[in-house]
């Protein structure tokens, strides 16, 4: 079977992914709230956390700083990127080669899909590349799995992440990483279309604790195995007390109140 | 010679495919008739029926269900495939390699290819590179022969439907998997126009039981070896017995009548 | 020195090639005047005319039948080829690898070069690894010369014709099939600008026994050595009569009256 | 870690990079100024100045001079460069291949990234396979990172500065080679933007001696490791008093007047 | 260094190349003023000449006749070309990999660039690689450096052949052949531009004896090391003569009157 449930990412069957490519992909000003963060040693940092399962970078960050990181942390490979200074149709440049992540020590690899896109033939066959070369290194595999582009409409609509989810499923992804779509019985939807294969929610632009522990809790509840998370970490004053939260919810699924409590 | 019939997804030198990508190909809608089939697990366990010589599925879904139905079920890698989110010129990416197809432990191989797209060429080499690889590892090669996109007026014209079976001979595969064109006598021309590539119908949306087993019926008669099948099968009530039916038209060529008592 | 001479598909220096790659070129609709032409065993039987020094097909139609005519027809690989559902610029598919082609018992390659078409170069660029592999295993290269495209305005005009049998030449063809320019004189002009690359006769549709006669027998007054027809032998009545005809006029250079009377 | 200190284009860990690819970049009108250095002779000796760590060259300027200067001169192998005679959007042709540059004698690769342009993912994806060839050769890689094309307002803005200097960070370089952005405070921005990532300013047209110190200086003070310069040495009539005072500035830190004293 | 002194193409540090890829390049209409020339043997021929130190010819025209003369001439594979049936933004196929030119025995190869073409940047890369190719077999390479395109309004511009010529330097061909731009001071300056890369005249269309030897003496007097020519060669009634006054002008670097007494 796929190599998910014994690789270091999961702990007790759950994955927090500490997300921090915001950098190459929206560029500095996602670190304008919390200035410090520009330095990747500070969110190096947060990943330490106990609740952190893995933390996913571009190739750069991991190869400059991984190497004092890696006894406390878990490194996911995020292979494709790329700025938003080129606003075309959505695409993605694959810039990190699967045998080097391997070699950096990367526990498991992430690979973005724009579905709808018209890109998205071109990425998918990237896509199999990465996912084949995966295999043959036992690295789980996470697809970013976001539909988006010419032919979208609405990249919230339930049947949209749903279908998402099913793509991650179909192409051979260990974990979907696809958008919250609203409710716990929407992100059922999405889990079911999954499959076998695992559904983690994308925690996207920063929100209120309440507000999003209560995203967190109803992707949990709808048979979700975790999140992938960034600004809503490291864009808070706390981020260490806002992971004991988290690790509340996903870990130990607790109600949000409770998990409020921790922070 | 070809490696048709000794190939263990024939049965008697008839096939019976159960195809099972439409979560890639249409989404989850597809599942929305009986939810349970949304999960995998429900459809490979109908695939275990005697009738169904091999089942058509995309990497991920062979991947996390197949080591669970192999001594029961008889793989058919479908190599390309892409979602319907993207509304372009018909393309299909290419998402396993037949290599690694073959590892897994395909028993033969699938391939679109949409003559009359922009993109014909392409595929056409595409489907090249598959075909030499699953020469050098024994494994049939199935084309699904779509006419389709900007040059094709009607892709249900008899000319079109033999075209499309005549373009899997002369590529090189070993069964081309076409629409069904209305009559006994127009299949029977594509089925001559395929040579000695074998025919399947293409089972296509969900229709009454009479009609479907007419129209496989009306395909055995005129020479088909048998049909590739999704919709028909496991959006109805009772599979099992459908496929009951459908057994008794394709290896027994029964009349309709008598199948239809079967169900 | 090139490999034409003691090739197999020369019979005392000269050529006529069967052309059978129409199912795929044009489709069924080719097959209509003889409808028993459907079946490739009709025109390999065919084939097997002591004139006939080659049969050249796809890549299916090879492997399917060549095993059964091995002995008795030799094998000419048509190594791209197209459908005309497509009707973009023109291009073809390379749809056969020439390591595989010689695994199959080839004893020569074709491959066509649409020149003046906004596909030419990248054409001439998949000729070259053609005719190059070609050369490792000695095997002769026929090159379907025909300008065609945005660029043509009349792909008749023997300077076009005679352009097509030199880029023949200078792209490393040993044999240039081009289209009949009208007169023995300009047919000669083709010969001679092609140099040591041998000229073939393109068939093109059907005519009357006498009309295509007299233009074989113009293009070998001209200097050609031989012919490459498909559908004004196999659409014939009697294609065996009619090859004895074209080997009186290739092979013993006699009259057109007493080819005609062979007939 | 990355081999940048201990790498022989760094002196102290600092950097002074003399850039000669003008006149594949701009063609021969670079050299009007000093039309001497049309003979990249003239400028190779100027390399010889011990405040020069490196010196940028393309392929043919390499493998023509450096055998005779590769005692006194470091090699940086800039592996992309385009002529302005093409003025579409922006691109640059990889024109040396790593394992080449290495063969030659590079201490160092160079790349450029026009983030922004419509061909961004496509240059990323070479950046990806220079960068990754040159860490099995251990050499360094610097990115030429130029923000440029249709989706930039203005390529001098601090924010897409740093930006640029992020995008060499996350991808993988060494060193970023940037625009100064004006001011000191801005030019730290994009250091702390590119985190482990050095950045060097990059030189740009040729301004007066105080004025292009001041910049020097700026970005020294900024935390930048130095420059890579071309018409500002070698289009002025002594460059190597001018490198004299770079090297105040840059090696020893002086103020721009002490520099100045010794030019 | 280079391998050019030592190369068999170059005689006392001199070459005179004979061209004979019009027949590709521009059709059998360049063979019209002297029509025995449309046969090869005919410019193979004069290539014998010893004034010509190379004949550069595509792959089909070197492996049909270079047997027969590899004694007496030295081959100069030109390793792209293209028709001019085709009409659309300058580019070249590449006809011939290298090392099957050196199979054949090419003493140097030949590529044409064209340079601010939309093309230019695929020309340069398979540039690179023919070049880096080349280096493995110690072959020679020569630059047909062309700037032609969407970006050039006049190809004849001083500048331009200058800028032409440097590209030749900076991307590592060792020869440059580049237009004439009307003046020896003009062509001083592209010899200066090119560096270490030799310059030789490029012949074009026909002329007068005295105004195309007083254009090769006008470009040996600015340092060019020689000539590619082959329409002012073979289009004429005498070509051995005309290469007798040409080796006077070339080798002996006598004045365009005593050349002209020769012929």
């Amino acid at each position: 079977m796929r190599p998910f449930r014994e690789s270091p990412i999961a702990r007790d069957g759950k994955v927090l992914i500490l997300a921090y490519d915001h950098g190459l992909e929206h560029g500095p000003v996602d670190f304008d709230p919390v200035p410090e963060t520009m330095n990747p040693e500070a969110v190096w940092d947060i990943a330490t956390h106990d609740a952190v399962s893995a933390m996913a970078v571009q190739k750069g960050v991991a190869e400059a700083y991984y190497p004092s990181y890696e006894d406390d942390v878990n490194l996911l490979a995020k292979l494709n990127g790329t700025s938003n200074l080129w606003m075309g149709e959505p695409d993605s440049a694959v810039n990190w080669s699967v045998d080097y992540a391997n070699e950096i020590g990367a526990d498991a690899v992430g690979f973005t899909l724009y579905g709808g896109s018209n890109n998205e033939i071109e990425m998918a066959e990237e896509f199999r590349k990465a996912q084949e070369a995966a295999r043959e290194h036992d690295l789980p595999v996470v697809m970013w799995s976001y539909p988006r582009g010419q032919g979208l409409k609405n990249d919230r609509d339930p049947q949209t992440i749903a279908y998402a989810a099913r793509q991650a499923l179909e192409l051979g992804a260990d974990i979907a990483k696809v958008k919250y779509p609203g409710s716990t019985e929407q992100m059922q939807f999405a889990v079911d279309a999954a499959g076998a294969t695992r559904v983690v929610m994308s925690g996207g632009s920063k929100t209120s604790d309440r507000e999003f522990l209560t995203q967190v809790k109803g992707a949990i509840d709808a048979g979700a195995v975790g999140l992938a998370v960034g600004r809503n970490v490291w864009q808070r004053e706390n981020p260490a007390a806002f992971l004991d939260g988290l690790e509340a919810v996903i870990y130990e699924e607790t109600s949000v109140d409770e998990a409020l409590d921790r922070i």
